[in-house]
């Protein structure tokens, strides 16, 4: 089995749980048809419902559609409207289908089929007696599109009403898990909604699970466990559900009308970049400077040779003066920086592989942080920008 | 099941796969025991190898220490020995281990204990009849170093001799995969190697996948169709196995002794925030800089406004001018920048999203390639920063 990783289980899991659907199991198996057979018929006997992703491009080890049409018997045919979306989605790119994307336009007999608009393979819904199959492309903007637009909707009118499950997500940075685990022992112990505890690199993920008839009585059953959790964990709740930090950091922005510019060392641009992922951040973030050598920083942040020289470039003073300089020289609301040692190199004595200062300017003071991270260089980077991020929104919130 | 993202299972099965074991199934489960304790009986019947990840964590939600016990009738002991390692722990981070951390320590009768370098959690090695159980904790750089430091090692020696498997990936960017496969379509019939085709945002990869009785056996197997392949595919393939684009621009840096600085618009700090995710990058790297503004633009690069007022931000004349800014002003071998739009807003009739615009300054030329990806926000981003960094991997080899 090759060495990828699948994002396409879990997005649907949280998705199908919205509209009461419970994902019990995810699989991932490799190209073999006997695997993905194997699979697929144990699946069909311990579900109503079995959804696979993937295998459906037009090479030569994509074997899902001929594999599930062969076991549940149906044969396949060349569908001549799917065809020609394939030919017209080639087209708009002015390129001439490939012979080879024709297996792409087989469906199974008495399959629906879901229209692709952000590629070329469709999806297909079959039916086995009381059992649904849902055959999906594997590429996650596929996925994502197809499933929102045509599957859930097709799912939910075919659930049976037992009811709704809600999970809420209560997003928390800047302590371990352990001490969040610890503010919220007893709540453990509750049965609807269940709670439960994820971490990650980029945030701590508190779930609430209800279960409830309808859409009411599973939002009353959440909300006052939910105020209890966010009262118990105070400012360390960042945000909820789909919420990133840099999204809550952008609605912050956008709210007061501020604006920023970011000074990066050792994040190298993750800082720029997670900012920039929210579409529309042209809107308050103007500007973000990389400077990597001591040079650019004395060059893009007029940083005095003496004060680093001094103190070094991996000091309270040098960020504190990064973050004066880049709000100065960008003419924004606030500046924020980031120097530290994402190792492996790098280190002295004095100075630890981890070490990280983060600093924010503002019109009235600049706050800096000493932070210390243990672990590897990409660990370290995502820590110190989650870090910086969550400076502002601290002081913005 | 909450929506996290496994990428534990997709590592181990890479490794194993190195030593011979051949991952048959990846199964994802939420918390619930019932669950897990199915999923596991179900893999220990099918298999002679089980590896669970996660759940070994101090938090009420984990519950593998203790369902694998139970599954295989092993009663579970405080460990003295993996307690004081746990105290050990927090004692180096001058902290006093939190009394809930004590779980961590209880291992089930007759287990060998995975000591754990970059946590608490120790993993465990269990036997039921001709059956190995492995259990690891979930934190990826736990897992990992665990992994590579005991339990690669002890799964070679109980590894009957039953031959290798050796997948070589050899990577490839700058044509859609059904370009990749038509040009390779008849070798996709081999058995030994068995050839796949892996497209995701930043790669294609083709894995060759071969057995044998030994590594001479295998390496001797694949190195005729590996030539092939490249042969084929040319200069469109970037690297191999763990190589990643910036990894192989750093290398060709480096042995040139060149330096780089780079300008970005619409990647937002991805091409910088990539190149410093490889370790020793500041020899190579001097600066980066987000000019997402048309201030920061003239600010930072001397770009002319009545230059933008004419083409506009992004168009081929920008890119030029600022791949050539930010070589001057950095006095690097090369500048490189993007300019282009990610999206979902800012198109226009004549500028739709995804347009964007590459180009790197040297010190005789400057190269501007325009490129149109379809696609959300982050796939644009993404595409545009691999492209960009692929221009210079072009020019340098």
């Amino acid at each position: 089995m090759a060495g990828a990783v699948d994002t396409n289980g879990p997005w649907l899991a949280e998705r199908l749980a919205t509209i009461g659907i419970e994902v019990r199991r995810i699989i991932l198996i490799g190209d073999q048809a006997s695997e993905i057979r194997g699979a697929f018929q144990e699946s069909l006997k311990r579900t109503d419902l079995v959804i696979t992703t993937g295998g459906l491009g037009p090479t030569g080890d994509d074997l899902t559609r001929e594999t599930v049409a062969n076991a549940l018997g149906l044969p396949l045919k060349i569908d001549r409207g799917v065809l020609e979306s394939i030919r017209e989605a080639f087209a708009s790119r002015r390129i001439a289908m490939p012979q080879n994307n024709r297996v792409q336009a087989l469906v199974p007999k008495g399959a629906s089929v879901l229209p692709n608009l952000r590629g070329t393979a469709p999806g297909l819904i079959m039916r086995k007696g009381k059992k649904v199959i849902v055959v999906l492309p594997g590429p996650p903007n596929e996925l994502k599109s197809m499933a929102e637009l045509c599957l859930f909707p097709f799912l939910t009118e075919w659930m049976p009403r037992r009811g709704i499950i809600l999970t809420r997500i209560i997003k928390v940075w800047g302590v371990p898990e352990s001490a969040v685990d610890e503010k919220l022992r007893d709540l453990f112990a509750g049965k609807n909604p269940v709670l439960g505890l994820l971490a990650s690199q980029r945030e701590i993920k508190v779930t609430l699970t209800a279960r409830g008839a309808t859409q009411e009585e599973v939002e009353r059953l959440l909300k006052p466990v939910e105020r209890e959790v966010k009262r118990r964990l105070g400012r360390l709740v960042f945000g909820r559900d789909d919420d990133t930090m840099e999204a809550v950091v952008g609605r912050l922005l956008s709210v007061h009308k501020f604006t920023l510019a970011v000074a990066e060392s050792c994040t190298g641009g993750l800082i720029g970049h997670k900012l920039t992922n929210v579409p529309g951040s042209s809107a308050y973030f103007e500007r973000g400077v990389v400077t990597y050598s001591d040079q650019a920083k004395t060059d893009l942040l007029k940083i005095p040779k003496t004060l680093m020289g001094r103190h070094g470039a991996v000091s309270a003073q040098v960020a504190e003066a990064m973050a004066k300089g880049i709000r100065k020289l960008a003419r924004t609301t606030f500046g924020l920086s980031v120097t530290g040692i994402a190792g492996p190199t790098g280190a002295t004595a004095a100075k630890p592989v981890g070490l990280v200062y983060i600093a924010l300017a503002g019109s009235q003071k600049t706050r800096v942080e000493k932070l210390h991270f243990r672990g590897t260089r990409d660990f370290v980077k995502e820590r110190a920008a989650q870090s910086a991020l969550d400076l502002l929104r601290r002081t913005l919130s």
